[in-house]
């Protein structure tokens, strides 16, 4: 084996260099925003629903969620609520008020106005890998902790390919930076690297309200056009069980005071942070959520917010977190039917325990792919690069999840169940009848360029000559595929003006000192 | 990577010693016949169904269909059918005449009538790869011509797996028995070995005919008993275009005879032997099955037949098949659309073009798998240890695909979607609170043994406990897992009567000579 192995690598560097001399790597469908045309999977009646709303609104009654910030208690006080320390109780008719306020669609626009994106509707979008700590590839062949190399790597990865939508989170925790400049230089980065909706985290003051200005200035916004509509967004997470704590509640009332859209995502894994059942983990993570999201009305009422589905299980053995699993996918389902309930868009994952790319990682990543699909997610996050539960990114599974994406977004192609009389093919049919094939025939070569999705870094040549190319198993292909695309990354224009104050005003902020370390 | 590699395989023995000292190598469910409680994903309306609908009865009417069998010719003329040399003419209405006699569900008995199986309905059935003619697993690292030691082993992995309820044909081909002797073997040890519903190749008279003796005998049923309801099934395939072989009717109409159950699955690549739009291969495919299906209805009236598909789509540059595209799935739900319009049980499968079982062979069985759920398939064919098109079979494939068929059966099971007052969980919420964790509380001390999918080959560890196990990815753990069954296999129990008769018939058809190979 270890022979075979040897060969693969050498045949790599020549496949890699080979990629390198064709006119493109990856062939791509062209950037657009994917419409998902069927009806959701809905295991769930109409009174399951309305059990789980029930019982998220008495979570939200009785039990409280606790707000860990002095500013969202007085808000939430003067809008009636009972107020008692840090615990929050919201009744049910507040709650509902404040989200017929939520947008169930709206627009974001990044300083690339061709990459603008629809949330809500039947548009899904697909998110990079956001915030690992880790990286790992197959050259290094171990975890070592992310660096600002590779972190602008993977935002290479999100502008290349044409299945991304958004710019996630860090899509690799860039720790060679100093905590308290790192948000300025990975803004940075994401802003000169990649021209699509950018995210910046909601961790304090200066974090997010520098991440704003960075947005606005690289698009060459005034205030009033930056505050005008979203051009980016921010995800919090709750600390469930029920809480929120304080650099996030800030940064979500920040982002909501300029205008820019929210996500809030509780990560209610069931049999540890939330109920060992899965609806009673649904419950929880909506009492969570809807709590943020009525903050946010009440503060600023019509501000852009989507709720994050989150809930998985545990392995009851070890306590370790899993992701795509039967429960996995039909928690994502039945938090579908509850947003389409509340009139909210929606976000789910693209997630795998698995530790490397290998089959565990593909089988784990299309079950939660697939339910976020079937759930009628509107956003799907870490949809591209993500391993060992959140914990690393890698490139090869940036590049393996990117040929899953575009295989799902031409699944939404409704040309493939079109039945004009041009496609049902019976003069085809009559032409070839019980000889010959269809190979050469009109009918063919009049379709064939656009007939079928095309493959990357899927190999599809049989055994013989899958191995008289080296034999590379996939995780080894999408390695070199990643370096080729590395070598071949332009990165998208950006006026000069807009430029210079981005930069002007990165490096005053760095001299600044940045942000607070201690929060 | 060579060193990691060594220390893996070395880590991999260890991992297969431990394994074989615990009381069970695969966590399973029981054997249960699995029922699909979604609404299957139908991205065609009405329209599209009746035209593929009146494009199928337009070939059958004016292109016909080849019937390579002057038997079968002979009948349908008889039954009223225009033939002319060896193509057949069926008008609609006849075609839908024979179908009203086909049952929507019927029932399987193998010889053990534990595994008994419901076809139809919303019930799902799975089965083990079948006729692939080469072999290939990790410690050997090449493709080899299937053996008998091979097959066996594929029926051992098939009887031990609780989500496989049926043994289609040869997991690999048995190379190394003589053609003509090779049908009583290879029947002979899947009926020793397994118990579950069984398939016999449909390969001419002496194979069709020993098959179902061998059939009866094992299951120690006379003639009579036999003929009342299906204990068996075989599956033919078309030569598309549009024609029916030789010796796949002459099984076809002997198993009819019989009141045994048939499958007839089209292999309609798109581009290739079918149009290039893929609802004009599925409207060729129905041409061909249908027409095999009213020639069973009239052999028979009322005899079980299944519509199985295998339409998918080439690659356009190389000509080269492909499994798992978004093609495949879509013409996987259309045909599930079609079958429910016809009234009939339909087969899919779990399929893949990849050469070894890494993550591209997982995205596409996946996506191959989820299509069949997602069309209402009752068959899924080849659901475990399909590689390179169907021309390799490979024992960590099967434990890998038998993962994810566990999740999908787990999947449909409705306590993850139950909302009675104990799921909902909101007494355990008011415990918890804002503080502490779920892991010790009285609801999830009553539920944790059987609230979650339990894994067996999946590694749901953090990287560092992974690598500490010696860092195996999955299809070497899957390797590991394989050996270790094999040795904890015991075949089931067949009374001793019942394997004298046997045994006596196929060494005597042996003795015979068995079947010609010039056919």
């Amino acid at each position: 084996m270890d022979v075979e192995l040897k060969k693969k690598r050498r045949s790599g560097g020549r496949a890699g260099h080979a990629a390198r001399r064709g006119p493109a790597i990856v062939t791509q469908a062209p950037w657009h925003v994917p419409v998902n045309p069927d009806r959701p999977t809905e295991p769930m009646p109409q009174e399951g629903i309305e059990a789980i709303h029930d019982t998220a609104m008495r979570v939200l009654e009785e039990i409280g969620v606790a707000f860990l910030n002095p500013e969202a208690c007085r808000i939430l006080a003067e809008a009636g609520c009972r107020v008692d320390g840090e615990i929050v109780y919201m009744g049910r008719d507040f709650v509902m008020e404040m989200l017929s306020h939520a947008p169930s669609e709206f627009t974001m626009t990044p300083r690339n106005p061709a990459h603008q994106v629809r949330v809500g509707g039947n548009h899904v979008l697909f998110g990079n890998v956001s915030s690992p700590p880790n990286y790992w590839d197959l050259e290094l062949g171990r975890k070592i902790p992310g660096q600002r190399t590779h972190y602008a790597d993977f935002l290479r990865l999100s502008q290349y390919f044409n299945c991304i939508h958004f710019i996630g989170g860090y899509p690799v925790e860039p720790v060679d930076l100093h905590p308290s400049i790192r948000h300025l230089d990975a803004v940075y980065d994401k802003l000169t690297l990649t021209d699509k909706v950018p995210h910046a985290y909601a961790l304090g003051t200066e974090r997010i309200e520098d991440g704003m200005e960075m947005v606005r200035l690289a698009a060459g916004l005034t205030e009033d056009e930056f505050r005008a509509s979203p051009h980016m967004f921010t995800n919090i997470n709750s600390t469930s069980p029920l809480k929120h704590d304080y650099p996030m509640l800030d940064g979500w009332m920040r982002m909501a005071r300029r205008g820019q859209a929210l996500i809030v995502s509780p990560f209610t894994l069931a049999g540890a942070m939330a109920p060992v059942t899965m609806v009673g983990a649904v419950a929880q993570s909506l009492a969570e959520g809807l709590s943020a999201i009525a903050l946010a009305q009440y503060v600023r009422p019509g501000t852009p917010c989507v709720f994050g589905t989150f809930t998985s299980n545990v392995d009851m053995k070890s306590g370790a977190p899993a992701f795509g699993t039967p429960e996995y996918m039909r928690a994502t389902q039945i938090t579908g039917q509850m947003c389409r309930f509340y009139g909210l868009p929606m976000r789910s994952s693209g997630a795998c325990a698995a530790n490397v790319p290998d089959g565990q990682a593909m089988w784990e990543t299309s079950n939660s792919l697939w339910a976020g699909v079937q759930s009628g997610t509107h956003l799907i996050y870490h949809a591209a690069g993500w391993l060992e539960g959140g914990l690393i990114a890698s490139p090869e599974k940036f590049v393996m999840d990117c040929e899953v994406l575009s295989q799902i977004q031409r699944y939404f192609d409704p040309s493939l169940w079109r039945t004009e009389p041009g496609d049902l093919a019976f003069e085809a049919m009559a032409e070839v009848r019980q000889n010959g094939h269809f190979f050469g025939i009109q009918h063919t070569q009049d379709r064939f360029a656009t007939a079928f999705w095309q493959p990357s870094v899927s190999e599809w040549q049989n055994f013989e000559g899958w191995q008289a190319k080296g034999g590379m198993w996939t995780a080894e292909r999408a390695h070199v595929m990643f370096k080729a695309i590395m070598e071949e990354f332009t990165p998208p224009p950006m006026p000069d003006a807009n430029l210079a104050a981005l930069t002007e005003f990165t490096e005053r902020r760095k001299a600044e000192g940045g942000a607070p370390t201690d929060f």
